[in-house]
């Protein structure tokens, strides 16, 4: 139903990069007040900065000068790709102000890589992801002053991949618009929302039979729109339950995946060896995300836990967790990813039964609380580490 | 991670509900140029009519009173739900004008029906199908004199609705718009594009093992955006090695089940029995679109040649319809939908054989143009018929 065929798809006009060295800046006249650390505001997630990054893209020319410009609504037509179709990936980050006054990223070329594969699953244009590394530090410097000015704090940085070409026919957009934006967010690893209960443990729900969240030969190791909208029912259906996320659960032997939109670890004593065990679900099969901070866990694990913790990426089930936990053999779980953060679960509702974590265990959160402190000591410049990258 | 959990969520405030006699008007000022009939602009799919139709709706209120207004584009936020999450449903469904030169819908009330079941699944807000029923005959009402002018045309007209709320928490919108657009469109099941040497038949390749459209406890069965943007690819790589559309299949066993995104319909001499079947796949396992040319298919089959083809809604597989192929059972294969309407399909690509439909049936199309031509009767009033419904 395409008007252009790839060869006739004006092959002979050299395509424009992405360059983020053409970058064009226009200084906002208008400057937004910045919440107060902890303020209730930060759980609405949509107080943004000063700036936002814009880069469009159209197949005849490709990508256009990048602009870093007042933060702003955008135009998108009614006919719009993007809001029928969900052409449409992100990524989430954060920017760390550090205890040295040096700001970070943590491992932006990863978030940089995904974006390109996620815009491929999707039919949206490629490019560097080099190049929006670079961009994505000028945002973060353009803002850093005003709106991450606290040592140990961070902003979350959101860049997203539009099809904005007005075509209402099934077909790959001909025009894109690459943003990013920074916004405030709450430390959900250690916070609760105002007028919710103070409480620091995290409540799994396991997904009914009935509810999939991906499935082999669709989409579910990308971070596209289409893998979100359609998981909220499920999401809410936990919490109206009093539970925090769903563990997402597959196929008929119940295989556990991801939890909420992080990735899943379990901690398990072999039962055999007797030898501790973290496992979580492997990327092979394209079921979960390729969470950076699920791959930081299992490299810091490998390099500094080798002797207490076997990484086992493997396939496991909820039977294998319920019978682990029923031999006091499951000794810890927690969740990684970038929103969250690690966060060390205490509860999973399976069928009618509750596996409840606190109680099974040998001290509270031994692996996951140090893991996490590893990271943080990267994220805020404690460590000196590749990880962190000074913008 | 919502901030209103559902008891706190302003129960006590009673709900705006979704009321077409509420309806605003404001006219536009600027009038736009009607391609003409057949003319190349059609096959870019965006050319829109004077008017469009919104309405806004807010977790506190409820919705907003609907107006028709000058077409325009949308300010939305960077931080929108429906461009980061998927949180985006749609109709498809085309405004005819009669022989008899009265405006009419094809069975509006299954579209909206449709609508109000894909909301639900992707944490859209509910409302009254009834209601959207008046509001698209209103908006065509408004746009049909100049814009659908011609005895026997059509446009094609999309109902959408979208989450709004500027939230980048992975959590239900709590601000969505509802709007409809009425577009040209060209006749599918006839022309072909410009550029494009012209041909009537329709081939289809079966999907790859690796790339499925939709799984079981998924959304196949909702007209959701996740359902699209994800399966561009393979619609393009089809497109790519000279077929039109991809023919979904799913399972181990290669079960058929929808073609690019049409419904598809086999007829094959029964094996035992000799007897005429129309197999298409069926609903019940929530893969496949309810189609509304899919189900009035079935229902004219039913009351008007139930005495040559026995309707067969039931799983099948590829390897069924090669089998069939090489015993010379295989008849006919067509494809029904709102945007193709109803095409024959000419060849399936299986592996590396091509199973030929025109060499193999006895006459050309039997029964796909038979029904066809009744679905126009309905449409374009030569037929008066309770599914053709007047603006």
């Amino acid at each position: 139903m395409s008007l252009d065929p790839p060869q006739l798809n004006g092959a002979s006009t050299p395509k424009q990069r992405l360059d983020a060295s053409k970058l064009k800046f226009i200084q906002s006249t208008v400057l937004h007040p910045v919440p107060e650390p902890g303020s209730p505001e930060l759980w609405a997630q949509n107080v943004h900065t000063d700036h936002m990054l814009t880069c469009r893209w159209t197949a005849e020319k490709g990508w256009d000068v990048p602009e870093i410009k007042p933060f702003a609504d955008f135009s998108i037509s009614p006919l719009a790709s993007c809001i029928h179709y969900a052409t449409q990936c992100f990524e989430g980050m954060k920017a760390y102000r550090g205890f040295d006054n040096r700001v970070r990223l943590f491992r932006p070329d990863r978030n940089a890589k995904r974006l390109v594969m996620s815009a491929k699953r999707v039919s949206l244009p490629e490019f560097d992801d080099a190049e929006l590394v670079e961009l994505i530090k000028a945002l973060v410097r353009t803002d850093a002053k005003r709106w991450l000015a606290e040592p140990g704090s961070f902003r979350y940085v959101r860049p997203a991949l539009i099809g904005t070409g007005r075509q209402l026919g099934v077909q790959i957009p001909r025009e894109a618009v690459l943003f990013i934006v920074m916004v405030c967010w709450p430390d959900f690893s250690t916070e609760t929302p105002p007028g919710v209960v103070p409480r620091s443990d995290l409540r799994l729900l396991t997904s009914r039979n009935d509810t999939i969240r991906a499935w082999p030969g669709g989409f579910g190791y990308a971070k596209v729109g289409a893998n979100y909208g359609p998981s909220f029912a499920s999401h809410c259906e936990a919490q109206e339950s009093g539970y925090d996320q769903i563990l997402w659960l597959f196929g008929e032997d119940g295989q556990v995946t991801e939890a909420g939109a992080s990735n899943f670890f379990a901690i398990v004593k072999d039962e055999r060896t007797s030898k501790l065990q973290l496992l979580t679900a492997p990327l092979n099969d394209k079921l979960i995300l390729d969470g950076v901070t699920r791959r930081s866990v299992l490299e810091l694990v490998e390099s500094r836990l080798a002797d207490e913790l076997e990484v086992k990426e493997t396939k496991f089930t909820i039977s294998d967790l319920e019978k682990a936990w029923k031999d006091g053999r499951l000794v810890e779980a927690f969740v990684s990813g970038t929103a969250f953060f690690i966060k060390d679960v205490s509860t999973i509702r399976v069928g009618d039964r509750n596996l409840d974590l606190v109680q099974k265990r040998d001290g509270t959160g031994k692996f996951g609380p140090r893991i996490k402190g590893w990271l943080k000591d990267i994220m805020f410049g404690v460590e000196e580490h590749k990880w962190g990258v000074a913008v």
